[in-house]
Formats: structure tokens, C-alpha cells, sequence
């Protein structure tokens, strides 16, 4: 082509530095990355297909085999969110025309759902028995809500019924007991932002057996290649053929996400699962002291990770998630989908869950209690 | 759930210290992220709805108007690879039973059928008049074989038949002049890892007013939520509604992204057209002088980003780009899809095309051809 002049001109905005100011994040994710993290975020990059890279991969396999406590061999990163690795699960262990189920419905079984219609599979709303479903899908961490939901018991009733089961860890892994093989799940997925304090865009994802077999059985493609399982597992060294390029893998957040997983292997899980339990508990103490109410009333059923709160009467939650964020610096999030307007939401997720972060988020609300505006009752 | 004791043990190989080596990455991607690009990549994460981070993605759109040349509104950045923002392209422009084209076949263009058949789209080999495509493909750089395609003409071809024109520009944007809007092309996109020198895992996207009409009169839901482009462009700030939450974007990642369209915007377009063209002849003198073949005898169609170099008589490629790993720490590659075996690769690509990196590549290549196992012809 003949050179011609530029129509468009450089932006403006692009000439000045960039500013990324701190700023605690108790928000339900992302929280903030752990030191060990960041540094590996500002390592120089390395191929995709570069034997240290293929090790650092190698490394994540162990490491979601141990934070899911799986032996599947088909455990790997997506990569994507975790709304990427939600689409993996469906993408794969559907067909169109099968049925498809959510156990309790929620904003991430809403969205199980879309995506289920999209790719021409029949949602139903109830019965095992009756509609004979491929999948059984189950939020163990509803974060809208901050719900926890027990898992125990899901795995022999779908299994019983030749269905598989399909478990969203998103919110909760690292934070709440979850043993992938005894609980018989499936295909658990997971994301990077919340306990792990790994930077946002790539996800766990681990299938069993009989997912695996189902998938290799299929008799269609999955509508998109960049998560055809198939592939995805011989990048990630889960077959026995010699490795081929299918795309380029995030190498610098695969960095993280190896260090974020090496981090919660030194700590622990059953560490870790008891930090988020004290955090919480004391973060449950101090709410009462404020006088506010929690919107989970059975302890039992709290997510550790993500806390709800009911908006105290008389405030609009906006006033007091902006107070916070202004005065303090701190995040803080209103509700999602069905809790929308209704609570507030408070996430201690890995490296955040501390007494301290407690305190300061305490201290951020009461004065919030004070100084935004209450309407009369 | 009752507690139980762990099945899997934490890993010990993720015990060990993350070790990444320095290397000069002179394949067809990724390539050494800038200084600046990995100052950005080492910055703490903030929420994905915070005011700071649409900032960020405001300039980032700017940016990509920028580089592509383009006034399109909807301009935006896919939180996934080349491959994922090809499925965006092809999810949300082609319906089941479209007919779709692919202009000069290539590896690009083989994923791309590959995709669309997927999605239940017919691939036609050939004729624009005959099977009225919805939908023609181009590679503007084809990575494979070093080969660039000249665009002109192609836009009012397409559009005299109701057409849609598809760019991939991966390989080539930045490196060789491309013009969005006087091109007529009508959705574009290109990657992070080549010319950018950002990390890969994201990648730029942007349509046309006919392409975007086209999306928002479909009458079936495009496959993936993940990439449904009406949501993206609501949450990116392309439409009048509130940002409503999607999916948690890749932050850090759109930190780095940000970093590299500035580099680019303060370089200036034709400034970087003009570095990889000069970079690219001196390397083709270079590699003449040690008796090397360019693999695209037209220097008109060779792409300046990636050069193609025919290999050796008597010598295994595999020795070749091994030695120079080995001694030289530096990466080339060796041929993909229909070129695997033919050719070697070298990329020059944004900071790193350079003719200091050209004589080290030089120096690392005469050798390999001392020293590399050469059967008798
Ligand atoms: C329980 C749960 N599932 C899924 C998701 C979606 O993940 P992402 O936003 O990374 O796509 C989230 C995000 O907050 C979540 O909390
Ligand atoms: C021209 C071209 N298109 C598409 C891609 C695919 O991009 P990715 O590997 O980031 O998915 C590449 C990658 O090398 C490429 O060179």
C-alpha cells in the first residue's frame, strides 16, 4: 500500500505516566497480591513452549491437585476468569441436547445456565430422577450472598443417577474444606483473584475420570477450540503425545499463579482454612459490636471468605462503599444479582484475612455509620 | 463436612524457588516485554470496577484506535490470546449455517474455518459471487511462513457483495502499515506478545459500524458469554449504559497493555514501521551473507516482523534452533502447520528489532553452521 498520513493522532491521555494508587481490597476479589506474587509479575517473559515454562506448568498440575486434593491427572490452568473456566466445564461435558441442572439457584447458576442455552442445552429447574440431566451444577461459595453451600452427599446421589457433578470453587477454595475426590466432584473449577491473591485472568480447572471419558467420547466438537479440552490437556502434558503449540499461554500469570500455589502449599490448606475461619469469626464479633446484622444467620452456612452484611436501615449502601473507599482506601462491595441493594460485602481472602485488616475495616465503617446520611425511619 | 485428613500431599517441587533465566526472544513470539512494560507487570492489582482501571481501559481503546488506525467506537481489549479474540470475531459475527470465507489459506486461516465449523458455519473454499459469505478472512501477517498479504482492494470487494472483511494482524500490527478505516476492514485484531511487547493474554479488537450492526441484529445469543461482545462493549464503556460487572478482567495485564500502546503512541506509528523495516533488510543482508535463503523471495510480500529463512540443506532444523538456545541463550524457531520443517524464524519485534539483536543472531546462526551435525548431500 502507498504511504498515506495517520488519521488518527497519538492520544493525549497516553502521554502521561501511569498511577496505580494502594489500596486494600476487601471486596469479594480481587484481593491484593502477596509480595512473592508481585514479584513474579515483573519478571522478564519466556516462550510459551520453553522447557522452564513447561516445568512452571508442570508445578501448577501438582499444586491444583493439592489445593482441590485430587489425584486427577487432567488438572490444569485455563487461560481466562474464572467465568472462562465455568465455560471449559459446559463447553466440554455438554452436548447440545443434553439436560443440564443447577442445585440451587444463584447468580453463578444463572449464568451456568446462559451459557448452558446458548450452546443449545435444555436447562431444568429440578428433578434428578425425572430428566435424566448429563451435569449437576453447584456454587460451593456463593459469593453474592456469601452463602456457603455443603457439598456432602451430591457426589453419590448424581452419581447414582449417571449424572456428573460440577462444583464452583471460586470464592471458596483455600478458605472452606473442599476434598474434590472424596466429595466425588467431577470437575471443580477455580479462579485466581480470591484467596490465592494471584493477579485476575487465569483459573483452575480439574476434571475425574468419567468427566475426562466423557469428553473423550464425545461425538461433537466443543464449539471453541481455545478450550477444547482435548487440546488444553496435551499443552499441559496431561496425554501422552509430545506437547503442540494451540495457543499462548499467559507465561507471566502462570509466574503468579505458580508462586500463589507454592504460597498455599507452605501455608498449608488446613492453615489456611483455619485463618479464614478465625478472620471471619472475628470479623462476625466486630460486626455486632457495630450493631449491624449478618445476612447469613446460621454460622454454619457462612462462606469464611466472603461475609454479607444487611444494609443498616436508613443508609443507602452506595454512601457507605464510597465513605470507606474515600477516607480509607479500602473496598468494600455492595451486593450481586439476588443480593443487590440488600447487603454489603466483606472478603478476607488469603493474605488479607488478618485481625488487623479486621480492625481497619471496623474502624472504616463505624465512622462510615457516623458521617453518611440516614434517612428518617 | 466432618474434617478429614489430607490425601495429597503439598508438592515438593513447588517448594523449590522460581528461577526464570534471562533469554533474548528473537521466535515469532512472545517477545522481551520493554522496561516499562515490566514496571507495570510488578505493580499491585486493583478491583476491576474501580475508577482508576476504566480509566486505564479508556486509554486503552484510544490506544487501539491508535495502532489500528480506526475511529470505531467499539475498540476494546479481550481478556484472552490472538485465539480467543479470533472466537470473539467469528462467535459474534457468524451465525449457524452463515457461509464464511477464507481468502489465502495459511495456518490462521485453517483455525479460523476450524472455529467456524464449530459453531455451524459452512467454510467455502472459494467465490466471493457464488456462495454469498457472510464473513471473508484475511491474515495480514502470516506468521508461519513470513508471508504479509497485501489488504487493499479487499474492503470494497467484500462490501460490494454484502461481505464482511476479517484482519488478523497478530504478526504484523505495528510493524507494518495497516489503516482500520481506509482499508474498509471491518473487525481487526491483533495480539500483546508480538510487537507490543506486552505479556501475552490479552488482545486488542475492534469493529466496524457494519460489524457491530451486525452483532446487535443477531437472533441467536453468540456460543460464549464470556466473549458476547454486547456485554464487553458495556463494560469496556462503548454504549451509553452503566458499566454492569461481565467477568474480572485481567488488570494487571491491561496495566502492561496500557504501558506498551503509550511506547507505541510516544514512537510513533510510522517511526515503528519504519525500525522493523530497516531491521528486517539489514538481517536480510546478514542472513545472505552466511549463504542463507529467504524463504519469500518477493521482498514486497515479506513480512518485517518475522523473517523466514529456508533451512540449510543437509542440516536438522531442531539442531539448529537448539544450539542457538543453547549457547547463545537467544530463541529462534523452527516452521509451523504447513512450513514445520522448512523454514527458521526469526522475529524482530518492537524493542527487540534492532541491529545489535540482528549481529548477535548473526553471530549465533554462522555458529551453528560450524558446529551442528550436517549429513553429506
Ligand atoms: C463464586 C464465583 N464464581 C464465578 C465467578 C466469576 O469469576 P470471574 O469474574 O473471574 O470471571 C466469581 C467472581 O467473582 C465468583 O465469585
Ligand atoms: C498471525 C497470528 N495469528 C494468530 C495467532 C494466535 O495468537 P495466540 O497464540 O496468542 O493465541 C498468532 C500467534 O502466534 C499469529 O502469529
Amino acid at each position: 500500500m502507498a504511504s498515506h498520513s495517520l488519521l488518527v493522532a497519538p492520544p493525549a491521555a497516553l502521554s502521561k505516566p501511569l498511577f496505580i494508587p494502594s489500596r486494600l481490597l476487601l471486596g469479594p476479589g480481587p484481593s491484593n497480591l502477596t509480595p512473592r506474587v508481585m514479584a513474579a509479575g515483573g519478571l522478564q517473559v519466556l516462550g510459551h513452549m520453553h522447557q522452564e515454562v513447561f516445568q512452571i506448568m508442570d508445578e501448577i498440575k501438582q499444586g491444583i491437585q493439592y489445593v482441590f486434593q485430587t489425584r486427577n491427572p487432567l488438572s490444569l490452568a485455563i487461560s481466562g476468569s474464572g467465568h472462562c473456566a465455568l465455560e471449559a466445564a459446559l463447553f466440554n461435558l455438554l452436548e447440545p441436547g443434553d439436560s443440564f441442572l443447577v442445585g440451587v439457584s444463584g447468580i453463578w447458576g444463572q449464568r451456568a445456565q446462559d451459557i448452558a442455552e446458548r450452546i443449545g442445552c435444555h436447562f431444568r429447574p429440578q428433578a434428578l430422577a425425572r430428566h435424566k440431566p448429563v451435569l449437576l451444577f453447584l456454587a460451593h461459595g456463593e459469593s453474592s450472598t456469601g452463602v456457603l453451600q455443603p457439598l456432602d452427599g451430591y457426589g453419590e446421589l448424581c452419581h447414582r443417577h449417571q449424572c456428573l457433578l460440577l462444583v464452583d470453587s471460586v470464592a471458596s477454595l483455600g478458605g472452606a474444606p473442599i476434598y474434590m475426590d472424596r466429595q466425588g466432584i467431577d470437575v471443580l473449577y477455580s479462579g485466581s483473584q480470591k484467596v490465592l491473591n494471584s493477579p485476575p485472568g487465569t483459573s483452575l480447572i480439574s476434571f475425574s475420570d468419567k468427566a475426562k471419558n466423557k469428553i473423550y467420547a464425545r461425538k461433537t466438537k466443543p464449539v471453541s477450540f481455545y478450550l477444547d479440552i482435548q487440546w488444553l490437556a496435551n499443552f499441559w502434558g496431561c496425554d501422552d503425545r509430545p506437547r503442540t503449540y494451540h495457543h499462548t499461554t499467559p507465561v507471566i500469570s502462570l509466574y503468579s499463579l505458580r508462586e500463589s500455589l507454592a504460597h498455599l502449599a507452605e501455608q498449608g490448606l488446613e492453615n489456611s482454612w483455619r485463618q479464614h475461619r478465625e478472620a471471619s469469626e472475628y470479623l462476625y464479633t466486630c460486626l455486632q459490636g457495630l450493631g449491624l446484622q449478618l445476612f447469613v444467620k446460621d454460622q454454619a452456612l457462612r462462606l469464611p471468605t466472603i461475609t454479607s452484611v444487611v444494609v443498616p436501615a436508613g443508609y443507602d449502601w452506595r454512601d457507605i462503599v464510597k465513605y470507606i473507599m474515600d477516607h480509607h482506601n479500602i473496598e468494600i462491595a455492595g451486593g450481586l444479582g439476588p443480593s443487590a441493594g440488600k447487603v454489603l460485602r466483606i472478603g478476607l481472602l488469603g493474605g488479607n484475612a488478618t485481625r488487623e485488616n479486621v480492625d481497619r475495616v471496623t474502624r472504616a465503617l463505624r465512622e462510615a455509620l457516623q458521617c453518611c446520611p440516614r434517612s428518617k425511619l
